[in-house]
């Protein structure tokens, strides 16, 4: 993996290392901890800086036959589970993991060496050596690769005390706040109930809720409390689209009986329920100009002994395979009647469903209704991330959002980040850009007039996620 | 956009150029007007020209952020409308309209700087000089780019006066009906009942119609008319597809309830009536040895607002998911059970379908059952349209037809065409084509003999189509 | 089509030539007939031998419009047959097809020209000389092309006396039966009832079967049996993944119900029972280590009437498209906590389902639950095969191992033989896969490094699947 790596193209290579490869970042989604940031925290060693906080890692280790006890155990130890890695990464060629290996060896540590068995304790040594160093905290890394502004996902009853003392801290890079829904959402959840009157309630500062217009009352505070932090956009996860309006009063008996711990919800209830809530939030987002953010078509703990040991997030859950094109429009359709349509970026882990997201997306992009100005790249189809996240995976999202849509407008790479580390994959996402570029001028679809495609590039890379989500920097 | 465009290896460009670039064009899809050819419609300016009748360019447009008001507003002057077009191109890197719009201009104006806004004022002018000439009227475009037959779609109920007309003109080219029955269709529609009764009633010379029968007997006499100005194919869009025999009184329950306006059909019942009327059309084309088009997977109009505004086709459809194995099958098989099976063309608007189409069609080929001679490729995995047109998707599709059927059969390139202009796309296609047949030489898949090859081309690009449609040209 | 025929980098022929062409053949998946390689079978001709035995033939001879009595008929000759086949091939150009014939010309008659009509009468001579020879028999060819172990799939109620003569016989390549219940599986079929009683309650020594225990006795000594001969794998395959527990008593009633006559099962009743039948296989096969194939997403004699005329596997089956994501997690969990999982290799014939499979197996990976040792690749993808044995398709599901899982530990490919002839396709595999390895050496993405890579191409081509099978060679 030399400098140019991917960039098959003479094109390619010249718009990669002019108008890419210095640019800073702009990562709207990523799940760094705004506490590891506030407090600068360091890497033990090697294992748990790039191993142990990636789920994917975990599945990759699983599938090459490496017993649980090296990943989820207790009792190995670092090093010896590092060595298991070591062993599994030679013989997954062509997993994006191989390649994010051995970008973040490279980028962070110099090592340029492959990672094998052989090389690993070598490795071991000099990444730790380097990891113990001053500057190897999340902060000098984060400043190392260029990162100008990262957004960190936090639960809506989270304690947001962290993003106060980081904008006091001075740092060259902003964090800010990206709101999280997923609690909110889960009324199947039996830890709904107490969620949202302990944690949800406390952090919204309402006591007692019993209806939908409680829940609506501590939605709209969080997302202006949220919004107070810098925040600009919000994370929504479904297990598959719906839509299922409600009449108030069945939304309150919903609200009511469950809150109050009285039986659990239908299937249909939970729809209901979670359509009014993302009505609601879509308002407040409109208002303010924040990016929805909805992904969807996966099964979360598909694995349900392993997520009832390990909880959610481990490594367990499985792309879905459902219907969307008939929800999704009719969402998009309620919004756009009764409340404005915000900015969205709408995901599927299902790679399936992109053309027919892209299409969707593509039938609502107008302007008439709301009276709003135009907005280039309104609806975005979101980037390949989660279960898709392969070279050919971004290549595809690549495709279909510039055979759907106008590729100039789009707001580019999420890093889906646990550690500062995989902040690599932008690089990765640049140079898979870039070659996509070079393509198109080698067959003659675009010509090789650098200042247009620089400008593409340099757009794509940051600039229009800087002023698609309105962040101040 | 050389002349080289898209043609990436030797043998590509050899075969191109020697078999396909000055090939006639044979179309059996379009949407230009019989009326206008009637006419030699010239067109005012570039932008009524290329742009405004392409809805897939006003999606464009409002992807990019371009406000209605230069869309379908109707306070903007054209050439403010055509430069916002010119700003968006730029962006639009990878697009097929990119594509389009540059060997639209290329083509038939001679024009081969890149569209921008820059230089959007100069392109303007020289094409606006050009379209004032003479032989820039539709049929002098339409015989300036090769064209040798033309379909034009014509709804069931159209006045077709104007075929007569254009056979007395004595064109270079023959234009001819294909048979459109969306409003037959579509009887959930309100404005069906009059449609039924008022618009092909009355083309149809049938004055009540109040069972099946009558239904059927309207059908076959419109049949009968299109196939004698020459008609060979007739084209049905459905949202799904779907299969649901019924008996005829539940049929004759359902028209005379509809069309005498008591109440509205439930889906079990529209999907009942849509099958019987595709069976009895399936009996009239077989009898004709008419190819029957099919397409489905798409969601009509499901930006409802806005299609209440500007009606169908104004760029507000999307693509639909929905299950389409069972149902196609069964449909083929009431078809070749009880009635013959017709020449059939299948398309999906839904990229994911098509490994499905094309293996149901290949289980239907058999000429066991009917006693009737082989006909090659008598059931087709249609050509990638609607959606479907950019390079990626044409090769997916020439791919999937050349996996699982014989390519050699294949009729190759519908335009989908609102204008002239947008034939340039059988170009395109010829492009893809060679390339195709390129890269299968260059890995050894096909030996490089142009005699074979050649034929294969030539026979994909209009040959076949010439012949599996019984044109007479 | 030469040496290097779709190697198309340096890498790819170095790995190729030095790592895989002249490789063993182990075959985990034929439908070779044990009898046939017992008597050591010889064709009458290559029509018998090449065209005849394959029904993707046959659909390809279809879809080029030649007619049923070429094709099913009784009263054509053979050579007439074949000219027929050979005036289809030059016009499939891209298809799989294409590619094998030559190939197998090429392989095993030394044959190079290309096929088309006419070459067709010199090709017959040619071919059938060689035919005649002694050495040309099942065995031979068997030898000839490298097989040290082919598994060829026998019904729960076949006479495996075959078995013992060919392990008798001191053959050069080892033959071994794969359990097949398609028979088992069909409670729908109104064969089901006799077939139980009379042939696997023969077949496993049980004379009278009235209840849900009495089946899984008989399947306990069916799988004892085959065991004892060497197998270890069975196969099953269903139109969709479903996943349906019920209690004793229902399935006994569903059982005792149909296999006395009285009635048919409803699609839960069928559901019910089937989901019992492979849970307790599944047990079975966990007891033994064995591999259990699953393949999903067909429909099974989609043309109704051309199946009932010629049976099951006569072309006229075709992909379905059903959702699998929750059926798949739901049976996988009951699998992971009431008894062990096998191992299992999950095939769809539906291309779009790849990614949602080889998540889903991703997710259940994990050894925690059973205390079983870690196994490399213990649930895998299957390899592209059935309607998907292109090279397009057999590249994408390469790449979806690649990006999901762990491409070194992929147990390869499997002919889906029924002649020796198909085991080419093992050589198409193999060029495709280093072709794929030599590209992500070209793209920067892998090292350079012939050791690691010759020894992925190796293990994949023969020895993971080895000893994943756990096959005594």
């Amino acid at each position: 993996m030399d400098q140019d790596y991917l960039l098959t193209t003479e094109t390619a290579r010249r718009l990669y290392h002019e108008y890419a490869q210095g640019e800073p970042i702009v990562d709207y989604h990523s799940h760094l901890s705004a506490r590891d940031i506030a407090e600068d925290r360091h890497y033990r060693d090697l294992y748990e800086a790039m191993v142990e906080p990636n789920p994917f890692k975990a599945r990759l280790m699983r599938a090459a036959g490496v017993e649980e006890k090296y990943i989820t155990g207790r009792h190995t130890d670092a090093f010896t589970r590092f060595q298991k890695f070591a062993e599994v990464i030679p013989q997954a060629a062509g997993n994006p993991i191989y390649a994010w290996t051995h970008m973040e060896l490279s980028r962070f540590f110099g090592i340029a060496e492959p990672l094998t068995p052989d090389t690993a304790p070598d490795v071991w040594e000099k990444a730790n050596r380097r990891l113990a160093g001053e500057d190897f905290g999340i902060c000098g890394l984060l400043g190392q690769i260029g990162v100008k502004l990262i957004c960190t996902t936090e639960d809506a009853a989270a304690d947001l005390k962290y993003y106060r003392r980081i904008s006091e801290a001075g740092l060259p890079f902003r964090t800010v706040p990206a709101l999280r829904l997923d609690k909110v959402l889960r009324i199947e959840d039996p830890q709904w109930e107490n969620y949202m009157k302990y944690e949800l309630g406390e952090a919204a500062g309402v006591e007692e809720a019993h209806t939908m217009q409680d829940v609506r009352a501590m939605l709209r505070q969080r997302v202006s409390d949220f919004d107070a932090l810098g925040c600009r956009t919000a994370d929504h996860v479904l297990d598959y689209v719906f839509f299922a309006p409600a009449e108030e009063f069945e939304l309150d008996d919903i609200v009511g009986r469950i809150i109050n711990g009285r039986g659990e919800p239908s299937r249909k209830e939970a729809e209901q329920y979670k359509t009014a809530v993302l009505m609601t939030l879509a308002k407040e987002y409109a208002k303010r100009d924040w990016v929805m953010q909805l992904r969807f078509a996966a099964i979360r703990g598909a694995n349900v002994a392993m997520t009832g040991k390990f909880g959610d997030d481990a490594g367990f859950d499985c792309i879905g395979d459902y219907d969307c094109a008939v929800a999704l429009s009719g969402f998009l359709n309620a919004l756009s009647e009764r409340i404005s349509l915000p900015r969205m970026i709408v995901y599927s882990a299902n790679p399936a469903d992109q053309p027919v997201i892209a299409s969707v997306l593509g039938a609502f992009q107008d302007t008439a209704t709301d009276r709003v100005r135009g907005i280039p790249g309104k609806l975005q189809l979101g980037t390949a991330c989660w279960f898709n996240m392969s070279r050919r995976a971004l290549d595809h999202q690549m495709e279909a959002v510039a055979n759907f849509s106008v590729l100039g407008t789009a707001v580019g790479m999420l890093a889906d980040a646990h550690t500062p580390f995989s902040l690599v994959r932008h690089d990765y996402y640049r140079r898979i850009l870039c070659r996509y570029l070079g393509k198109l001028v080698e067959y003659g679809e675009y010509p090789g007039d650098d200042g247009a495609l620089g400008s593409l590039v340099r757009n794509i890379c940051w600039r229009n996620a800087e002023q698609y989500f309105g962040f101040r920097i």
